[in-house]
Protein backbone atom coordinates (compact mmCIF):
# COMPACT_ATOMS: atom_id res chain seq x y z
CA UNK A 1 0.00 0.00 0.00
CA UNK A 2 1.62 3.46 -1.34
CA UNK A 3 1.39 6.33 1.02
CA UNK A 4 -1.24 7.94 -1.30
CA UNK A 5 -3.17 5.08 -0.71
CA UNK A 6 -3.29 5.16 2.80
CA UNK A 7 -3.91 8.63 2.80
CA UNK A 8 -7.75 7.95 0.80
CA UNK A 9 -8.15 5.60 3.30
CA UNK A 10 -7.84 7.42 6.09
CA UNK A 11 -10.08 10.12 4.82
CA UNK A 12 -12.91 7.90 3.65
CA UNK A 13 -12.71 6.39 7.18
CA UNK A 14 -12.76 9.86 9.22
CA UNK A 15 -15.62 10.62 6.41
CA UNK A 16 -17.71 7.76 8.44
CA UNK A 17 -17.43 9.57 11.84
CA UNK A 18 -19.49 11.92 13.49
CA UNK A 19 -19.50 13.32 16.78
CA UNK A 20 -22.58 14.52 18.83
CA UNK A 21 -22.08 16.14 21.90
CA UNK A 22 -25.40 16.85 23.81
CA UNK A 23 -24.92 19.68 26.51
CA UNK A 24 -28.97 19.42 26.92
CA UNK A 25 -31.57 17.58 28.89
CA UNK A 26 -34.90 18.61 27.10
CA UNK A 27 -36.48 16.10 25.53
CA UNK A 28 -36.94 17.49 22.00
CA UNK A 29 -33.24 18.06 21.75
CA UNK A 30 -32.69 14.62 22.71
CA UNK A 31 -34.88 13.55 20.25
CA UNK A 32 -33.29 15.67 17.71
CA UNK A 33 -29.67 14.00 18.72
CA UNK A 34 -30.75 10.62 18.44
CA UNK A 35 -32.71 10.32 15.82
CA UNK A 36 -29.41 11.70 13.58
CA UNK A 37 -26.87 8.62 15.60
CA UNK A 38 -29.55 6.39 14.60
CA UNK A 39 -29.92 7.47 11.49
CA UNK A 40 -25.84 8.23 11.15
CA UNK A 41 -25.34 4.38 12.43
CA UNK A 42 -28.30 2.42 10.22
CA UNK A 43 -25.86 4.76 7.02
CA UNK A 44 -22.56 2.82 8.79
CA UNK A 45 -21.57 6.30 9.94
CA UNK A 46 -19.16 5.84 13.37
CA UNK A 47 -20.98 7.84 16.19
CA UNK A 48 -19.55 8.79 19.35
CA UNK A 49 -21.85 10.89 21.74
CA UNK A 50 -20.85 12.88 24.67
CA UNK A 51 -22.94 13.68 27.79
CA UNK A 52 -22.25 16.98 29.73
CA UNK A 53 -23.88 19.20 31.94
CA UNK A 54 -27.74 19.01 31.65
CA UNK A 55 -27.15 16.39 28.92
CA UNK A 56 -26.38 14.02 31.67
CA UNK A 57 -29.88 13.94 32.40
CA UNK A 58 -30.65 11.83 29.35
CA UNK A 59 -28.68 9.26 30.02
CA UNK A 60 -29.39 8.85 34.33
CA UNK A 61 -31.44 5.62 34.85
CA UNK A 62 -34.90 5.97 35.22
CA UNK A 63 -36.24 5.67 39.15
CA UNK A 64 -32.52 5.34 39.91
CA UNK A 65 -31.21 7.10 42.84
CA UNK A 66 -28.17 9.50 43.34
CA UNK A 67 -26.06 9.22 46.24
CA UNK A 68 -24.80 12.53 46.26
CA UNK A 69 -22.15 13.93 49.36
CA UNK A 70 -22.71 17.50 50.87
CA UNK A 71 -25.80 19.28 50.87
CA UNK A 72 -25.27 20.97 48.30
CA UNK A 73 -25.33 17.82 45.93
CA UNK A 74 -28.06 16.63 47.34
CA UNK A 75 -30.36 19.29 46.74
CA UNK A 76 -29.01 19.93 42.85
CA UNK A 77 -29.61 15.57 42.76
CA UNK A 78 -33.10 16.04 43.94
CA UNK A 79 -34.12 19.39 41.49
CA UNK A 80 -32.29 17.84 38.86
CA UNK A 81 -33.57 13.95 39.09
CA UNK A 82 -33.10 13.38 35.36
CA UNK A 83 -33.91 10.13 33.09
CA UNK A 84 -35.78 9.81 30.15
CA UNK A 85 -39.22 9.91 31.71
CA UNK A 86 -38.71 13.06 33.39
CA UNK A 87 -37.28 14.97 30.04
CA UNK A 88 -39.89 18.19 28.92
CA UNK A 89 -39.80 20.10 25.87
CA UNK A 90 -37.88 23.09 25.97
CA UNK A 91 -41.22 24.92 24.69
CA UNK A 92 -44.91 24.69 25.54
CA UNK A 93 -44.22 21.84 28.24
CA UNK A 94 -47.21 22.94 29.66
CA UNK A 95 -46.29 22.14 33.21
CA UNK A 96 -46.39 18.87 31.05
CA UNK A 97 -49.06 19.22 29.20
CA UNK A 98 -47.31 20.15 25.99
CA UNK A 99 -44.81 17.34 26.42
CA UNK A 100 -47.73 14.81 26.84
CA UNK A 101 -48.92 15.43 23.41
CA UNK A 102 -45.84 15.57 21.58
CA UNK A 103 -45.35 11.63 23.19
CA UNK A 104 -48.78 10.80 22.27
CA UNK A 105 -48.56 11.96 18.67
CA UNK A 106 -45.09 10.36 18.42
CA UNK A 107 -47.03 7.34 19.63
CA UNK A 108 -49.96 8.10 17.13
CA UNK A 109 -47.37 8.05 14.19
CA UNK A 110 -45.58 4.41 15.10
CA UNK A 111 -42.44 6.78 15.71
CA UNK A 112 -39.64 5.53 18.03
CA UNK A 113 -40.01 6.86 21.51
CA UNK A 114 -36.33 8.18 23.01
CA UNK A 115 -36.03 5.48 25.14
CA UNK A 116 -36.17 2.90 21.79
CA UNK A 117 -33.89 5.51 20.07
CA UNK A 118 -31.21 5.20 22.80
CA UNK A 119 -32.31 1.47 22.87
CA UNK A 120 -31.49 1.01 18.91
CA UNK A 121 -28.70 3.37 18.49
CA UNK A 122 -26.58 0.74 21.37
CA UNK A 123 -27.45 -1.87 18.76
CA UNK A 124 -26.18 -0.64 16.06
CA UNK A 125 -22.85 0.56 17.67
CA UNK A 126 -23.17 4.14 18.81
CA UNK A 127 -21.21 4.76 21.85
CA UNK A 128 -22.02 7.03 24.30
CA UNK A 129 -20.16 8.50 27.36
CA UNK A 130 -20.30 10.68 30.08
CA UNK A 131 -18.46 13.95 30.94
CA UNK A 132 -16.26 13.30 33.70
CA UNK A 133 -16.29 17.18 34.62
CA UNK A 134 -19.88 17.46 35.02
CA UNK A 135 -19.84 13.87 36.81
CA UNK A 136 -17.80 15.08 39.32
CA UNK A 137 -19.36 18.59 39.65
CA UNK A 138 -22.87 16.74 40.40
CA UNK A 139 -21.64 13.79 42.14
CA UNK A 140 -22.35 10.96 39.67
CA UNK A 141 -20.09 8.07 38.58
CA UNK A 142 -20.87 5.45 35.85
CA UNK A 143 -23.81 3.28 38.50
CA UNK A 144 -26.03 6.47 37.91
CA UNK A 145 -26.43 5.74 33.98
CA UNK A 146 -27.93 3.15 32.09
CA UNK A 147 -26.74 0.05 30.75
CA UNK A 148 -26.17 1.45 26.85
CA UNK A 149 -23.56 4.04 28.50
CA UNK A 150 -20.01 3.22 28.27
CA UNK A 151 -18.76 2.12 31.67
CA UNK A 152 -15.81 4.83 31.51
CA UNK A 153 -16.07 8.42 32.77
CA UNK A 154 -14.60 10.49 30.09
CA UNK A 155 -12.99 14.05 29.49
CA UNK A 156 -13.09 16.96 26.75
CA UNK A 157 -9.73 15.46 25.74
CA UNK A 158 -11.45 12.34 24.92
CA UNK A 159 -14.14 14.16 23.06
CA UNK A 160 -11.52 16.23 21.10
CA UNK A 161 -9.48 13.34 20.30
CA UNK A 162 -13.07 11.79 19.04
CA UNK A 163 -13.91 15.32 16.92
CA UNK A 164 -10.48 15.45 15.59
CA UNK A 165 -11.09 12.16 14.09
CA UNK A 166 -14.61 12.79 12.66
CA UNK A 167 -15.88 13.94 9.83
CA UNK A 168 -18.86 16.25 11.50
CA UNK A 169 -19.06 16.97 15.36
CA UNK A 170 -22.34 18.71 16.29
CA UNK A 171 -22.80 20.85 19.87
CA UNK A 172 -26.22 20.35 20.60
CA UNK A 173 -27.07 22.87 23.43
CA UNK B 1 -6.51 13.10 -14.46
CA UNK B 2 -5.03 11.17 -12.02
CA UNK B 3 -6.61 9.93 -8.70
CA UNK B 4 -3.90 12.07 -6.75
CA UNK B 5 -5.87 15.17 -8.95
CA UNK B 6 -9.35 13.98 -8.38
CA UNK B 7 -8.43 13.63 -4.49
CA UNK B 8 -7.17 17.15 -4.30
CA UNK B 9 -10.31 18.48 -6.19
CA UNK B 10 -12.61 16.48 -4.16
CA UNK B 11 -11.02 18.63 -0.88
CA UNK B 12 -11.06 22.18 -2.79
CA UNK B 13 -14.88 20.91 -3.36
CA UNK B 14 -15.34 20.38 0.20
CA UNK B 15 -14.27 22.85 1.80
CA UNK B 16 -16.93 24.92 0.08
CA UNK B 17 -19.69 23.35 1.30
CA UNK B 18 -21.10 24.23 4.93
CA UNK B 19 -24.57 22.61 6.00
CA UNK B 20 -26.89 24.70 8.62
CA UNK B 21 -29.18 22.41 10.64
CA UNK B 22 -31.47 25.20 12.37
CA UNK B 23 -33.11 23.61 15.28
CA UNK B 24 -34.52 26.95 17.28
CA UNK B 25 -37.66 29.59 16.36
CA UNK B 26 -35.70 32.11 18.14
CA UNK B 27 -35.17 35.23 15.77
CA UNK B 28 -31.67 36.18 17.61
CA UNK B 29 -30.93 32.36 16.45
CA UNK B 30 -32.55 32.89 13.06
CA UNK B 31 -30.72 36.28 12.08
CA UNK B 32 -27.49 34.33 12.76
CA UNK B 33 -27.99 31.51 10.85
CA UNK B 34 -28.89 33.69 7.87
CA UNK B 35 -26.51 35.82 8.64
CA UNK B 36 -23.85 32.87 8.17
CA UNK B 37 -25.66 31.58 5.21
CA UNK B 38 -26.10 34.45 3.14
CA UNK B 39 -22.04 35.64 3.89
CA UNK B 40 -21.06 31.95 3.04
CA UNK B 41 -23.03 32.09 0.05
CA UNK B 42 -21.31 35.37 -0.98
CA UNK B 43 -17.78 33.47 -0.56
CA UNK B 44 -18.72 31.14 -3.25
CA UNK B 45 -19.21 28.31 0.10
CA UNK B 46 -22.02 26.29 -1.12
CA UNK B 47 -24.56 26.00 1.81
CA UNK B 48 -27.45 23.69 2.78
CA UNK B 49 -30.25 24.67 5.74
CA UNK B 50 -32.53 21.97 7.28
CA UNK B 51 -35.04 23.17 9.69
CA UNK B 52 -36.00 20.85 12.47
CA UNK B 53 -38.86 21.29 15.35
CA UNK B 54 -39.25 25.05 16.36
CA UNK B 55 -36.80 25.73 13.53
CA UNK B 56 -39.45 25.02 11.22
CA UNK B 57 -41.34 28.29 12.40
CA UNK B 58 -38.60 30.56 10.66
CA UNK B 59 -39.45 29.04 7.32
CA UNK B 60 -43.36 29.08 7.76
CA UNK B 61 -45.20 31.37 5.62
CA UNK B 62 -46.53 34.54 6.61
CA UNK B 63 -50.48 34.64 7.87
CA UNK B 64 -50.35 31.23 6.10
CA UNK B 65 -53.25 28.42 7.76
CA UNK B 66 -52.28 25.38 9.01
CA UNK B 67 -54.70 22.48 8.23
CA UNK B 68 -53.43 20.13 10.54
CA UNK B 69 -55.62 17.06 11.68
CA UNK B 70 -56.53 16.26 14.72
CA UNK B 71 -57.23 17.72 18.36
CA UNK B 72 -53.80 18.01 19.26
CA UNK B 73 -52.19 18.94 16.29
CA UNK B 74 -54.51 21.72 15.84
CA UNK B 75 -54.00 22.93 19.02
CA UNK B 76 -50.14 22.71 18.94
CA UNK B 77 -50.54 24.65 15.18
CA UNK B 78 -52.63 27.28 17.33
CA UNK B 79 -49.85 27.57 19.63
CA UNK B 80 -46.92 27.67 17.20
CA UNK B 81 -48.02 29.23 14.41
CA UNK B 82 -44.94 30.83 13.04
CA UNK B 83 -43.54 32.93 10.42
CA UNK B 84 -40.96 35.27 10.56
CA UNK B 85 -42.84 38.22 11.98
CA UNK B 86 -43.76 35.96 14.81
CA UNK B 87 -40.43 35.31 15.94
CA UNK B 88 -38.60 36.23 19.36
CA UNK B 89 -35.79 37.38 20.81
CA UNK B 90 -34.84 34.23 23.20
CA UNK B 91 -34.05 36.76 26.05
CA UNK B 92 -35.37 40.17 26.79
CA UNK B 93 -38.65 39.73 24.07
CA UNK B 94 -40.38 41.47 27.54
CA UNK B 95 -43.98 41.25 25.70
CA UNK B 96 -42.41 41.92 22.57
CA UNK B 97 -40.95 45.23 23.49
CA UNK B 98 -37.33 43.93 23.37
CA UNK B 99 -38.15 41.92 20.12
CA UNK B 100 -39.09 45.57 18.37
CA UNK B 101 -36.10 46.97 19.99
CA UNK B 102 -33.55 45.22 18.11
CA UNK B 103 -35.70 44.98 14.92
CA UNK B 104 -36.08 48.76 14.72
CA UNK B 105 -31.96 48.72 15.91
CA UNK B 106 -31.20 46.89 12.83
CA UNK B 107 -33.64 48.94 10.10
CA UNK B 108 -31.67 51.94 11.87
CA UNK B 109 -28.11 50.49 11.01
CA UNK B 110 -29.98 49.66 7.66
CA UNK B 111 -29.38 46.44 8.33
CA UNK B 112 -31.50 43.46 6.16
CA UNK B 113 -34.18 42.19 8.38
CA UNK B 114 -34.28 37.89 8.39
CA UNK B 115 -37.04 38.33 5.69
CA UNK B 116 -34.49 40.08 3.32
CA UNK B 117 -31.72 37.98 4.44
CA UNK B 118 -33.81 34.38 3.54
CA UNK B 119 -34.42 35.87 0.61
CA UNK B 120 -30.76 37.13 -0.41
CA UNK B 121 -29.70 33.65 0.51
CA UNK B 122 -31.91 31.79 -1.30
CA UNK B 123 -31.31 34.48 -4.81
CA UNK B 124 -27.81 33.20 -3.54
CA UNK B 125 -28.42 29.34 -3.87
CA UNK B 126 -28.56 28.77 -0.34
CA UNK B 127 -31.16 25.27 -0.27
CA UNK B 128 -33.42 25.26 2.24
CA UNK B 129 -34.94 21.98 3.27
CA UNK B 130 -38.14 20.83 6.24
CA UNK B 131 -37.26 17.85 8.30
CA UNK B 132 -39.82 15.22 7.19
CA UNK B 133 -40.28 13.99 11.14
CA UNK B 134 -40.83 17.29 12.22
CA UNK B 135 -43.13 17.85 9.26
CA UNK B 136 -45.20 14.87 10.27
CA UNK B 137 -45.51 15.18 13.85
CA UNK B 138 -46.64 18.67 13.62
CA UNK B 139 -49.37 18.05 10.21
CA UNK B 140 -46.93 20.27 8.20
CA UNK B 141 -46.36 19.54 4.01
CA UNK B 142 -44.71 21.96 1.38
CA UNK B 143 -47.24 24.49 0.83
CA UNK B 144 -46.49 25.36 4.53
CA UNK B 145 -43.49 26.59 3.93
CA UNK B 146 -41.98 30.05 2.06
CA UNK B 147 -41.45 30.01 -1.68
CA UNK B 148 -37.67 30.25 -0.95
CA UNK B 149 -37.93 26.46 0.87
CA UNK B 150 -37.26 23.51 -1.22
CA UNK B 151 -40.82 21.80 -2.20
CA UNK B 152 -38.79 18.29 -1.06
CA UNK B 153 -39.52 17.39 2.48
CA UNK B 154 -36.00 15.55 3.55
CA UNK B 155 -35.44 13.64 6.19
CA UNK B 156 -32.28 12.34 8.58
CA UNK B 157 -30.47 10.52 5.72
CA UNK B 158 -30.32 13.03 3.59
CA UNK B 159 -29.25 16.00 6.30
CA UNK B 160 -26.50 13.17 6.79
CA UNK B 161 -25.24 12.62 3.46
CA UNK B 162 -24.95 16.87 2.71
CA UNK B 163 -22.93 16.85 6.54
CA UNK B 164 -20.82 14.09 4.85
CA UNK B 165 -20.07 16.08 2.43
CA UNK B 166 -19.42 19.37 4.37
CA UNK B 167 -16.62 21.16 5.71
CA UNK B 168 -18.70 22.49 8.59
CA UNK B 169 -22.17 21.31 10.06
CA UNK B 170 -23.44 23.89 12.58
CA UNK B 171 -26.35 22.64 14.72
CA UNK B 172 -27.99 25.94 15.57
CA UNK B 173 -30.50 25.13 18.62
CA UNK C 1 8.52 19.06 -1.29
CA UNK C 2 6.19 17.54 -3.42
CA UNK C 3 2.20 18.13 -4.20
CA UNK C 4 1.35 15.19 -1.98
CA UNK C 5 3.63 16.37 0.54
CA UNK C 6 2.19 19.65 0.71
CA UNK C 7 -1.42 17.67 0.68
CA UNK C 8 -0.31 15.54 3.66
CA UNK C 9 1.07 18.45 6.05
CA UNK C 10 -2.18 20.63 4.58
CA UNK C 11 -4.50 17.82 6.47
CA UNK C 12 -2.32 17.41 9.75
CA UNK C 13 -2.13 21.28 10.27
CA UNK C 14 -6.28 20.98 9.13
CA UNK C 15 -6.60 18.53 11.81
CA UNK C 16 -5.02 20.66 14.22
CA UNK C 17 -7.51 23.49 14.23
CA UNK C 18 -10.78 23.87 16.09
CA UNK C 19 -13.01 26.84 15.28
CA UNK C 20 -15.72 27.88 18.44
CA UNK C 21 -18.81 30.50 17.78
CA UNK C 22 -20.23 31.09 21.40
CA UNK C 23 -23.66 32.56 20.75
CA UNK C 24 -24.76 32.01 24.42
CA UNK C 25 -24.48 34.11 27.41
CA UNK C 26 -25.24 31.34 30.06
CA UNK C 27 -22.24 30.25 32.69
CA UNK C 28 -22.74 26.40 31.53
CA UNK C 29 -22.48 27.18 28.12
CA UNK C 30 -19.33 29.46 29.01
CA UNK C 31 -18.11 27.14 30.96
CA UNK C 32 -17.99 24.68 28.83
CA UNK C 33 -16.59 26.18 25.77
CA UNK C 34 -13.98 27.68 27.45
CA UNK C 35 -13.50 24.08 29.26
CA UNK C 36 -13.05 22.89 25.76
CA UNK C 37 -11.00 25.62 24.80
CA UNK C 38 -8.41 25.16 27.21
CA UNK C 39 -8.12 21.61 26.66
CA UNK C 40 -8.07 21.84 22.63
CA UNK C 41 -4.90 24.14 23.28
CA UNK C 42 -3.30 22.13 25.83
CA UNK C 43 -3.27 19.33 23.24
CA UNK C 44 -1.94 21.71 20.50
CA UNK C 45 -4.85 22.12 18.71
CA UNK C 46 -5.12 25.76 17.57
CA UNK C 47 -8.32 27.28 18.70
CA UNK C 48 -10.35 30.39 17.39
CA UNK C 49 -13.49 31.74 19.66
CA UNK C 50 -15.85 34.14 18.06
CA UNK C 51 -18.68 35.80 20.16
CA UNK C 52 -21.83 36.97 19.35
CA UNK C 53 -25.17 37.83 20.38
CA UNK C 54 -25.26 37.14 23.88
CA UNK C 55 -21.95 35.54 23.54
CA UNK C 56 -20.03 39.27 23.92
CA UNK C 57 -21.45 38.96 27.22
CA UNK C 58 -19.05 36.69 28.48
CA UNK C 59 -16.16 38.71 27.20
CA UNK C 60 -17.57 41.96 28.59
CA UNK C 61 -15.33 43.63 30.93
CA UNK C 62 -16.21 43.10 34.89
CA UNK C 63 -17.66 46.48 36.21
CA UNK C 64 -17.14 47.98 32.68
CA UNK C 65 -19.07 51.22 31.56
CA UNK C 66 -21.43 51.18 28.22
CA UNK C 67 -21.72 54.50 26.72
CA UNK C 68 -23.84 53.28 24.01
CA UNK C 69 -25.64 56.05 22.01
CA UNK C 70 -29.31 56.35 21.93
CA UNK C 71 -32.48 55.65 24.11
CA UNK C 72 -32.89 51.96 22.95
CA UNK C 73 -29.17 51.10 23.12
CA UNK C 74 -28.88 52.67 26.95
CA UNK C 75 -31.61 50.77 28.29
CA UNK C 76 -30.39 47.45 26.41
CA UNK C 77 -26.87 48.10 27.47
CA UNK C 78 -28.37 48.28 31.27
CA UNK C 79 -30.94 45.20 30.90
CA UNK C 80 -28.02 43.03 29.21
CA UNK C 81 -24.53 44.18 31.39
CA UNK C 82 -22.61 41.03 31.09
CA UNK C 83 -19.68 39.91 32.77
CA UNK C 84 -18.22 37.38 34.01
CA UNK C 85 -19.49 37.68 37.55
CA UNK C 86 -23.42 38.34 35.72
CA UNK C 87 -23.70 35.42 33.98
CA UNK C 88 -26.05 33.02 35.49
CA UNK C 89 -26.83 28.77 34.80
CA UNK C 90 -29.46 28.58 32.02
CA UNK C 91 -31.43 26.70 34.39
CA UNK C 92 -32.07 26.08 38.31
CA UNK C 93 -30.60 29.77 38.49
CA UNK C 94 -33.17 30.48 41.36
CA UNK C 95 -32.95 33.80 41.83
CA UNK C 96 -29.14 33.19 41.86
CA UNK C 97 -28.88 30.81 44.46
CA UNK C 98 -28.04 27.95 41.81
CA UNK C 99 -25.40 29.63 40.15
CA UNK C 100 -23.96 30.67 43.50
CA UNK C 101 -24.62 26.95 44.68
CA UNK C 102 -22.68 25.51 41.01
CA UNK C 103 -19.78 28.41 41.70
CA UNK C 104 -19.24 27.23 45.03
CA UNK C 105 -19.21 23.33 44.01
CA UNK C 106 -16.50 24.21 41.46
CA UNK C 107 -14.19 25.83 44.06
CA UNK C 108 -14.59 22.75 46.19
CA UNK C 109 -13.60 20.87 43.24
CA UNK C 110 -10.14 23.11 42.78
CA UNK C 111 -11.83 23.42 38.97
CA UNK C 112 -11.20 26.89 37.55
CA UNK C 113 -13.06 29.41 37.35
CA UNK C 114 -14.00 31.01 34.43
CA UNK C 115 -12.29 34.03 35.07
CA UNK C 116 -9.60 31.42 35.22
CA UNK C 117 -10.25 29.42 32.27
CA UNK C 118 -10.55 33.24 29.96
CA UNK C 119 -6.94 33.86 31.06
CA UNK C 120 -5.68 30.18 30.85
CA UNK C 121 -7.04 29.77 27.13
CA UNK C 122 -5.39 33.57 26.19
CA UNK C 123 -2.22 32.30 27.86
CA UNK C 124 -2.13 28.86 25.78
CA UNK C 125 -2.73 30.97 22.56
CA UNK C 126 -6.66 30.50 21.99
CA UNK C 127 -7.96 33.76 19.61
CA UNK C 128 -11.11 35.44 21.04
CA UNK C 129 -12.93 37.29 18.39
CA UNK C 130 -16.42 39.72 19.11
CA UNK C 131 -18.60 40.32 15.92
CA UNK C 132 -18.80 43.28 14.42
CA UNK C 133 -22.41 43.10 13.70
CA UNK C 134 -23.82 42.68 17.36
CA UNK C 135 -21.00 45.11 18.78
CA UNK C 136 -22.84 47.57 15.66
CA UNK C 137 -26.35 46.92 17.21
CA UNK C 138 -25.33 46.66 20.64
CA UNK C 139 -23.59 49.98 20.56
CA UNK C 140 -20.17 48.23 21.47
CA UNK C 141 -16.69 48.30 20.81
CA UNK C 142 -13.11 46.86 21.48
CA UNK C 143 -12.58 48.97 24.39
CA UNK C 144 -15.92 47.19 26.93
CA UNK C 145 -14.19 43.95 25.74
CA UNK C 146 -11.44 42.05 28.28
CA UNK C 147 -7.47 42.27 27.25
CA UNK C 148 -7.91 38.61 26.71
CA UNK C 149 -9.67 39.48 23.58
CA UNK C 150 -8.55 40.56 20.07
CA UNK C 151 -8.43 44.40 19.54
CA UNK C 152 -10.11 43.51 15.84
CA UNK C 153 -13.76 43.42 15.74
CA UNK C 154 -14.57 41.25 12.96
CA UNK C 155 -18.07 39.61 10.95
CA UNK C 156 -18.70 36.55 9.78
CA UNK C 157 -17.00 36.59 6.60
CA UNK C 158 -13.49 36.52 8.75
CA UNK C 159 -15.24 33.37 10.91
CA UNK C 160 -16.24 31.47 7.75
CA UNK C 161 -12.69 32.00 7.03
CA UNK C 162 -11.92 30.36 10.46
CA UNK C 163 -14.20 27.45 9.85
CA UNK C 164 -12.71 26.55 6.50
CA UNK C 165 -9.67 25.84 7.71
CA UNK C 166 -10.80 24.20 10.86
CA UNK C 167 -11.19 20.46 11.26
CA UNK C 168 -14.03 20.83 13.98
CA UNK C 169 -16.33 24.17 14.41
CA UNK C 170 -18.82 24.29 17.11
CA UNK C 171 -21.92 26.74 17.39
CA UNK C 172 -22.91 26.89 21.32
CA UNK C 173 -26.19 28.64 21.36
Amino acid sequence: MTEQQSKTEHVAEEEKKLTIVLFSGDLDRALAAFMIAATAASMAIEVTMFFTFWGLNVIKKNNGKIKAKGFMRKMFAWLNKGGTKRLKLSKFNMLGMGTAMIKKLMRGMKMPSLDQLIDMSHRMGVKMYACSTTCGLMGLDAGNFRDEVEPEIVGAAFFLGEAVESKSTLFIS
